[in-house]
């Protein structure tokens, strides 16, 4: 079953991607078949039809399970993150995948944006989002208990789900 | 495994009430085990420690699965709805019941208040929140097909978490 | 110009009420008009038809300036509080109404519950929401920075809406 | 006194925008002094520090009033409209700014999307958000009575802003 990590931080190789990273490994087992960070796409995500960003929905699509991170940008997720679910079918375009909603903050007052910005849109897509939003601090998220304790508490669900959809 | 719907309507025996069953019969395959309309609580509510309440928090607890449905009053839940979810213990209150959010309106205006208002609060409960919020016209919930595509397409995540969280 | 203070909480005379006499206090240079403590009115606020409720909703459509209190229950209002919002218009209950949504919580948590949850509420009802949401700490709420800051910036807009709408 | 309208549609000159102009000259009395299609700055949106994408920031910082339009892609802004506001400060970045959240859609089902979505993202920039968010049916928007009665009943809250915050 594939497993893919998707980041829309505007600076490559961030830590928003080696926290997705590291959540997906938590809640399979195993590290993600893809990584997709998408300020390497550049001006491809601004409109439709580019090569590279169509591969990049298709390997999301047909993911048994993906995780969604983002900093957390004027309480929001980014504006790079939502051009890519852009780029989706409203309704059906994440059927049949698990989605996992995650976005890294400097501090704890954006801690309810997962859950009320980010998640609503994966929901809006058609995705199986039955995992909490999470929100981690961009200072200790590599070290802090949060990242794990959510892992622990969500893989069963993740991979009965993952199991299920495939 | 236990099924139960919860109402929060002021009116009882309301149409909000038979859509939660109806809802709870095409995701299950058979009728509820509990039909809990808040409104019979009255004063009961208000504070912490009545007896019924109290059964109803534990029954709704030891569900597998729970339909919240509530009418949808100034684009959100009831203040009567909340007043029970205000009695179960933040983060896990609903640990390990599906739930299952429904809202009822006059009108399509406010179909996106049961992914925004109501589902974010049985996520802060600790539900597994697998389903998306369903919004239905209380004139036409009964025959349109909205109810049961929703119940077609979720019944498998509902019935495997069931299974998984038992 | 009448300035009144609503404030859901179980609890009579909280910290809750306290802070939003507080705020009214700064806003308006004086102190409010009204205090309405929701809990006493019991299970007057369960249906429609009260007298004592009635007179409450008078009252704040009839006031220039409202602050809504609230602490945090489940990462939003208490049922208590919308149980009042409930027995409101939708469209025009807070027509021309000058409206500050201001919830207290344990922990930072829940920073955007004001703006996400209560403050769309209030604009449901037709109110005239400029003020953005403040969430104080129920520990710090009198003695921070933050009521006073608040206060500061926004005391202007206030007052010209409330000279407006008056 | 400057107003702004700025749009966030993939596509060039459309009927986001058109609504976007129509709602400033309603709401202001005349046409608005600057239109910004942001899909005219390309790639330049996609990182810091381009030009144009500067001096359209400082238009819109400069701005007594701006109409903020997007379409409803995903129940949500657009990722062009939020690449834009990434751009600005949090907290300070529209402070002294009146802003008026507009989003056109196909349908009904997504109406809370302006007032749940666009209007917390500009509230968190620091912006005078006073009025509510308004959504429109992309096939009525020109002909149908909403605008003009939305124009109607804000115009004098925008106009006493426009002035206290000038």
């Amino acid at each position: 079953m594939t497993v893919t990590v998707v980041t829309g931080n505007p600076k490559p190789a961030s830590r928003t991607l080696t926290a997705g990273v590291m959540l997906a490994e938590q809640l399979t087992g195993s590290a993600p078949d893809h990584q997709i960070d998408l300020v390497e796409f550049g001006a491809g995500l601004l409109g439709w039809g580019d090569d590279n960003v169509a591969a990049a929905v298709k390997t999301v699509q047909e993911s048994s399970l993906v995780v969604f991170s983002s900093p957390t940008y004027k309480a929001s997720y980014t504006g790079l993150l939502k051009l890519f679910l852009d780029q989706f079918a409203g309704g059906t375009g994440l059927a049949g995948v698990v989605t996992v909603p995650l976005m890294l903050g400097a501090g704890p007052a954006h801690a309810m944006a997962p859950e009320l910005t980010l998640k609503p849109v994966l929901s809006e897509l058609g995705g199986t989002c039955a995992l909490p939003g999470l929100y981690l601090l961009d200072a200790t998220y590599a070290d802090g208990p949060e990242l794990a304790a959510y892992a622990s508490r969500w893989k069963p669900v993740a991979q009965a789900l993952m199991a299920l959809e495939a």
